[in-house]
């Protein structure tokens, strides 16, 4: 959670590691634990690495603090050596959002996009991100100094897939090419409630069986588009008594693609499948927009190297588009980004058994430091 | 509710009227309010006739007062005349079942199947059916007077349709010819929770995907069965959230047909129809039965009265099943029963617009009294 109990004790973990491995160590006004490794000289870029160290409740290990491990285990695996740049890690303190419904606080401080209207959000208690940020020990006028480091040249992150790909094609690593861009639509049904046993089928307006019907459209025209996934992840039914014919079906609709065009072709599609769905049961249906978010590349010549890297490394290069956001995708507004991930046992995320391999960690540290020697070069 | 404030009012309410009408009126120890009308001669026979005086939470004003109204209306139309049986005017303490999630008290208390279990049911409140016998000053000990009248012969009901068939074909009144068997069942789906974003279409284990393919299933079937009415009215999905795989989805069958093998061979096909959508995604199915219910046939003799009085007041004859459970499906385990169904506005039932037309009650109170008249002949 941003800036609670949990943010304090990982921090302190943290600082002791960075401090051990020689680097100068801050925390910003956004609460991201910043570790920088001076280079070989002064005044020289900055290659910023990281991610984040907060996660979901009842959430797995790995998600996010992942990457924070790999970039120091980076540092650690210089043994001293310096570089032609510094190296920063960043402990991101807020990526999820489940606090503030409100993701990438962190990552939005580094790329100034941490305003009054984020600062006001207020959690369910009515704390503030400006009161937690003043609760925690921070001063929220320094914001200003949570920026990029002047001189900061990349972002690399590292994260575990949250998917199922790698694990399918048997690689450990996956390189990042984009974000999905995403789009989130609440759909409602509404027919009439009657009576399960008085009712004949030819006179019901079954919110319900509309809702389905839309729910089987969306499942076939996704599959049938590669690269696309839509889920229907909620479906409220109302009355919701075995006994009453659904008068109303609340369902939402997470769509998600590399390229916009085809998301927003698709959401068309799939709404008008809905409004089909519901005319021929004499079934209303309406439509509101959640989100709506654009897709993000990541930076063509950060995805070459990564992907020389996991080559070097001797497994085969998968490039992937990522259908979760990411730090990446935010600091990618700024600055060149690119991402690695690590495949992930069953595609399994939030969720306490979410895992890595210990041996896909180990070529990840070793492509990542492939990484930093090209990028040093 | 049985046997609560409302209870008290409305037996007032009818004993001052059954007086009022020369009837001889008293309280069984069910909570039901008998008042019978004398015949001509003493030691004859008797015609049962009425319906509930309780209803759902948020009901409407007609759903079984009706019946018992115009059972009233019948005797009062008599003007002082005598016919060759006592007619028995009975308000049924409890049909719904809401309180103790029981319904038909009140009848099951005159057919002696109100035994020791049911006694013991207790409310939210725990509250056990024999205490609120107690609680409302009657003698749990005297159940057994509260059997059938020595002499009974049939029991008429009139009630609303709580459907709209009869609005769709035009007509005031139906004739009952029988209550459908019924089963409900609880199918549980169980797939895998996945993200929305990282896992595609091809790797699902998408428990509502599975489910909303089974309700269209549902929905076809019964359509293309006459007579059978089937409904999911529950589909509760976890986890439920827009961007997460639906893990599991637990939907509820309701299924209705007039003759028993019809339904039950509907339910195996349907059980067998939602394995095979869970197969093809690799999601589980249970199937657990909630309740089964045979069909129950009213008395031929009955059905050819009441449907000869309806022609003679000048309508069509529709023989009908009724979907819905009624006090005259229990009283017809012990005696000749029959029904008789008025038109209802819109098909609305358990609601606070429900509503009948006060032309259809004039018609239906005419063909109770030809009943009535030809019972007596």
């Amino acid at each position: 959670m941003f800036l609670g109990v949990g943010a304090r004790r990982v921090q302190e973990l943290l600082r002791g590691e960075m401090e051990a491995l020689g680097m100068v160590v801050r925390v910003d006004a956004a609460g991201n634990l910043r570790g920088t490794y001076a280079g070989a000289a002064a005044g020289e870029s900055v290659l910023l690495i990281g991610s984040h160290v907060d996660t979901v409740p009842n959430a797995g290990r790995y998600d996010g603090v992942l990457g924070v491990a790999v970039a120091l285990g980076c540092v650690r695996a210089l043994r001293g050596h310096r570089l032609g740049f510094a190296v920063e890690v960043v402990a991101f303190s807020e990526e999820e959002g489940i606090r503030f419904k409100l993701p990438y606080i962190g990552s939005r401080a580094l790329v100034g996009t941490l305003g009054a209207a984020e600062l006001e959000r207020v959690d369910g208690g009515g704390v503030s991100v400006a009161d937690a940020i003043a609760g925690f020990g921070l001063d929220v006028k320094r914001l200003g100094e949570a920026g990029l480091t002047p001189g900061t040249v990349g972002y690399l992150e590292v994260h575990i897939e949250q998917g199922p790909v790698l694990e399918a094609l048997g690689l450990p690593l996956g390189v990042v090419t984009g974000i999905a861009g995403q789009m989130q639509l609440e759909v409602g049904f509404r027919g009439r409630a009657n009576h399960a046993g008085t009712t004949p089928m030819g006179l019901r307006q079954d919110a319900l069986a509309a809702a389905a019907e839309w729910v089987g459209v969306v499942e076939r025209y996704a599959a049938a588009v590669p690269g696309l996934v839509a889920t229907v992840g909620v479906m409220q039914v109302g009355p919701g008594a075995a006994n009453v014919v659904p008068g109303s079906a609340v369902a939402t609709l997470d769509i998600r693609h590399a390229e916009d065009a085809v998301r927003e072709r698709a959401a068309a599609e799939l709404v008008r499948a809905a409004e089909r769905a519901g005319e021929v049961r004499r079934v209303s249906v309406t439509v509101r927009e959640l989100s709506r978010q654009a897709a993000v590349a990541m930076d063509a010549g950060m995805v070459g190297v990564i992907a020389g890297a996991v080559e070097a490394a001797g497994y085969g290069v998968h490039r992937m588009v990522s259908g979760a956001g990411h730090d990446a995708m935010i600091l990618a507004g700024r600055v060149p980004a690119g991402m690695l991930f690590v495949r992930t046992p069953g595609g399994l995320s939030h969720h306490p058994d979410e895992a890595v391999a210990v041996g896909d960690v180990a070529v990840a540290l070793g492509a990542m430091m492939r990484v930093l020697e090209v990028v040093s070069d």
